[in-house]
């Protein structure tokens, strides 16, 4: 299955030391999505959700690792219990804020990924769809992100 | 960018007509996850939650359209203000409750998808990241789900 990029994510992480590890350790960052001209038509009626999905190629992943520490405890753990960018199929998610709309940009809030990530799809917030306050946390329970020491990266 | 399956999604819905539109219309629906046994070391601690997203290949949706009516009402909507399958880069994402675990088989349950349908990739759901109740439900709000009238698949 060939991905191409629909538009490009310009945040102000030009590095992986800056990079926070999730939208929600990101709150206060601004960011912006410009979708490409001929994709454009599929922003309609995008200005009427608060928050949205991104999908994007984690382009700047080291190689595949299965399990490994993460950057919230030093145990390993697989990578389909984790976020960690080092995965087969480098598909990232992050749900952002949605500020404004001008033309086929979108200045979003939130946003915890590498300057100029190659986006791949955008898809609405729906709380009635994708809000399950009654999940369990799993293994990060009680974990606050530990910063990025040195080959945490 | 190049994807490749990890595993495979298996379901009661052999065809678009039997196919729920959301994960939360199909609360009932159980579904089997085997990843394929390559990628199976990457499931280590998936157990320890309770709610996982799917990305999967839309591999069987129609031809890309920008703007389209949805499931949900008859207004042409932006295919990234919509979660319609015709979209540019098929992925699918669905939030499904993890049920139990034997091996590399996952048992969901809320799946919403068509049988068979080749898996990308297995992201924890996180409440404390994922979860926003104050997000707007945009232009759903106060639809519901009409059915799937001929032509509308």
């Amino acid at each position: 299955m060939e991905l191409n990029p629909i538009g490009i994510i310009r945040t102000p992480f030009k590095t992986k030391k800056e990079c926070p590890i999730q939208p929600v350790y990101a709150k206060a960052s601004l960011g912006q999505v410009t979708v490409f001209p001929e994709f454009a038509p599929g922003l309609k009626d995008i200005d009427t959700f608060s928050h949205i999905y991104l999908l994007y190629a984690l382009d700047r992943a080291g190689k595949i690792e299965l399990q490994r520490p993460t950057f919230l405890d030093d145990t390993p753990h697989g990578i389909y219990a984790s976020r960690h960018p080092c995965r087969p199929n480098s598909i990232g998610m992050s749900i952002v804020e949605l500020v404004n709309i001008q033309g086929a940009t979108l200045t979003i809030k939130g946003i915890d990924v590498l300057d100029r990530t190659p986006l791949l799809d955008i898809k609405p917030y729906i709380p009635k769809f994708d809000c399950f306050p009654e999940a369990s946390e799993g293994w990060t329970t009680d974990k606050a992100w530990q910063g990025k020491p040195a080959g945490r990266e």
